[in-house]
């Protein structure tokens, strides 16, 4: 055996039925359970930290800027002017951090169902917060984010979700179905948006994806879907964004630049107007899926279609 | 143990320094070795027939299309009437199948060094090639590109260069160069494209890419890359299209679409106009990294870049 | 990336819960389902062709020697004159050709349900038999063994069980509990033996193996366990020799070597009397697993426990 | 994705060119360098804590009985009446725990060359050592061994040799060779003995113990190997024990049991007498193996076969 400089353990994490990939991993930070989720945060020589829920890679050190970027900015420009803003879920503090740019937003109030999660993040991950938990504009709430809505009398003039992928045992399965984003809906003030992370993106099978959209086009008129390549994923990830309002989603590539610049919006690495171009430029197989896969969610049904899963080890 | 209702293989695929795809494998249909490489056939539940040349994954049955259609169709759209065609490499007969598809094309020439891979591809691959081999337009050339080129009088509308990765050992590495690229450059007839698949796209490591589009920089006055998902290959691909003609790289989307359609290309399941847009916006990070990453090569130099391999296993 | 001289291909096999094993193939010579069970024969640099049933390694070219040797010859030689032999399953052969050795075997039953792997592990593995199908002596049954036995009127010297792992989708789950041992044991003469392989002997968990003893010894008033090394099965594996005279399995290697040397059985490569020594001289580990786990298997009972399999991919 | 109870990272071990084995892994303990090696310390659901230096796993929690029972008992029981004892190596203090056992040990030191590694082994894996470094007997000495076995006036009963694999970069290299073990010899009392770790013993490639077991049979006039399986290193391992005195080597299973009895050895987990006789009496195909294989090691050759690695991803 030939010397070996490191000694690595691996990440292999499931991506579909047969397919998975491989991170060396150069040391686990923490590994331990919330109430709600087991939480692992490993260092690859690739992708710096990286924070798992569950088994299933949430973000890496070195890309979770293009994650939290195209979760956020769109939403935040196709708005004319967005000032109370509302996140639910987002535990790491990156969603929060990205919407605090923008000069417009007076309040930012993020739920969060699993406050334990958020304090790890914010000890062994401050590079994603960056202090968004101290500016005075941020309001955190940890608690059940369905009840919360139904129980919050405001309204805001964005909601961003940025939950867990919806599996059958995740804390976020509720929270995407016809029903309650009839509950977004109504805490939205004219003209408000809807964004959130809506599941992997990646040819042939985007049937979660294709029924989150068939549910949001049941209750919103307007819906467009982006797809961005997250390396740390391995996978294409989409994100949808949603309003009433005609129009709204609509904009050309120097509207963004322009709403960008006007709000102080500097230091995008992934996000500005050719990038907007370019992901809400879907190509030709994926809006044909679009058409073709997926039902609307309704009540408890669960978005993951019903079939065996395969296991390989 | 449980049941497994069926036995699998594994084809472990190195995507980088640290980072590995697992596909299951249900089936090998050849393995063997040509004179220039080592080949292999494999089945996946997801992918369908996967060939790799020296370990490397080079097409899968369910997105082959992709790759393929991403390769040839911006080149050809490009051109205002493309008529004799050449293809360096493309072993599969996937590149001439859709060079074929446009109504314009009189003759479209392919040389590869690997006949007998041809030959594998012909038999064991016919979904790739699907007769584009009995073409009475096809003129295929078993033979070493660099030196047909050098030696043809021949001059061609758009040539296209469907080589493997330039690796130290690849038959094809002395095909990515500064000096070979002025070669072809000369085999180009007013307004001639070169379309080239160039490499990895992924964040944040395109050092090979960038050198290689360094190089086309250098050699043509204008140069576009855009970035495509291959699901298969587990990563962004690139592809790049060159010219000397002004203008001739910049056209919207409306014009993808008449072009094919007066061209009779019909029933892409990848390319056209939006999809077009999409592929060539490309991300601010990868912009910025065309600017900061590679070198122009010349001679004998590789365009990978010189360090230790890091070997996981 | 580096020059990787060939392409690997994986077989990883599921040793027990959070162990696995990576065998590098560098070929899959057959993939095929017959009525019975999935079969799979791959090449590995290192043990040759291997032969998977279900996913399960069964004995590979470099070292089914041992397994063989191991299954057959202690029982052969514990017996004083065994002339008439029974053989349960062995479908590649070699169990046969292990047993033809002995110049006093004068006839070998062998009854495999599947004729279809039969007749692949003739064709494919003909290293496997070495001409046993063709011996006069062999008789071949493909037939349920245990209907075959219930109807067989015949009696035997030596009846050796080569059997698949008792899972629950397996064609040999009931050949392994109190009623069928008593089956077997109806058709022994007297002094007559029964020797199986009886599953994995690894610390800490030898429940399977340790219950199909409990069962057996409820059956016969002498039992023996060794331990084996296979290397291509990354794991101790466990066979068991039963009588019900006293004595009997209590030799000396000077016996061992001497009765080898009476029949004729030269050219072993595993066994002899040094090695029959330390096989059945038990780790002190062992013998304490083999009186604190385990039960008797009556009726439709699986030797399984009962517990949920975990999945790691 | 179905659920996952927890989320697991695996340690990848290259046993062998082309053969690895996969252990789950539930925490990474510790992960660091010291001045000579690369240390890491995981949990595995299976074998509980494990070490590895240098990316080699050196003991596990649940079966480093094995290991280190083999290592030391069998050398002690064969000297009539062990009184001072060396241990070469042995950072984590488990040698020196089964040593201690022995009434007749009135001193017990203990030379290793990597202070640090013996720190951090008393502190996180206690269960090792079980405070033998309290023990009023014990005298650790932090050093090469190597000078320190030069520069020693004393002389010892038993030598004891728990070094890593002697790979191009360890520190241990130099000490497995001619030289070196005529050192050991001078040191030694009559009847002394060396008992050593001496690598793999797997068939079918032997060739490193063979070639430190041809060495040593060029210096002492006895040389025994046991064969034993250590679950977790997944693969067979071998230790050897030499004197000049003839006969010494040679002893019965009741001799063994009497002198662990005499000398007040208890609870031993795997050896005792039919521990001892098992382990002694090689498979014939080892035996062949040791004729066959291997070569004197001199000076500073290595004792590892100069050939290619083999690097699989």
């Amino acid at each position: 055996m030939s010397k070996k400089v490191r000694s690595f353990q691996w990440f292999i994490e499931r991506l579909a039925d047969y397919e998975a990939h491989m991170h060396a991993i150069s040391s686990t930070v923490f590994v331990g359970g919330t109430e709600f989720q087991e939480v692992a945060i490993m260092e690859s020589p690739v992708f710096g930290k990286m924070l798992t829920l569950d088994g299933d890679l949430q973000s890496a050190e070195l890309d979770e800027f293009i994650y939290h970027e195209a979760l956020v900015h769109p939403g935040l420009v196709f708005h004319p002017h967005p000032e109370d803003i509302l996140i639910l879920g987002g535990g790491e503090g990156a969603t929060l951090r990205e919407v605090l740019r923008h000069s417009t937003v007076r309040s930012a109030t993020m739920v969060d169902i699993d406050g334990e999660l958020v304090q790890i993040c914010r000890r062994l991950l401050p590079g994603w917060s960056q202090g968004a938990f101290d500016d005075k504009r941020t309001r955190l709430v940890i608690a059940d984010g369905k009840k919360t809505l139904e129980e919050f009398m405001e309204s805001f003039d964005v909601i961003i979700s940025d939950l867990t992928e919806p599996l059958s045992y995740s804390p976020s399965r509720s929270l995407l179905c016809k029903e309650f984003f009839e509950t977004i809906k109504a805490h939205l003030r004219v003209p408000g948006i809807f964004s959130l992370q809506s599941s992997r993106g990646e040819f042939p099978d985007i049937y979660v994806h294709s029924s989150i959209s068939r549910t949001l086009r049941s209750v919103f008129a307007q819906v467009r879907t982006c797809i961005v390549r997250i390396p740390s994923f391995d996978t294409m990830w989409t994100f949808t964004f949603c309003t009433d309002v005609a129009g709204l989603l609509s904009i050309d590539t120097d509207t963004v630049d322009a709403r960008l610049s006007e709000r102080g919006v500097k230091n995008l690495r992934f996000y500005d107007g050719e990038t907007h171009r370019g992901i809400f430029s879907l190509p030709k197989y994926f809006r044909v899926a679009l058409t073709e896969q997926g039902r609307v969610i309704e009540g408890e049904a669960s978005p993951i279609p019903e079939r065996e899963p395969v296991f390989l080890i």
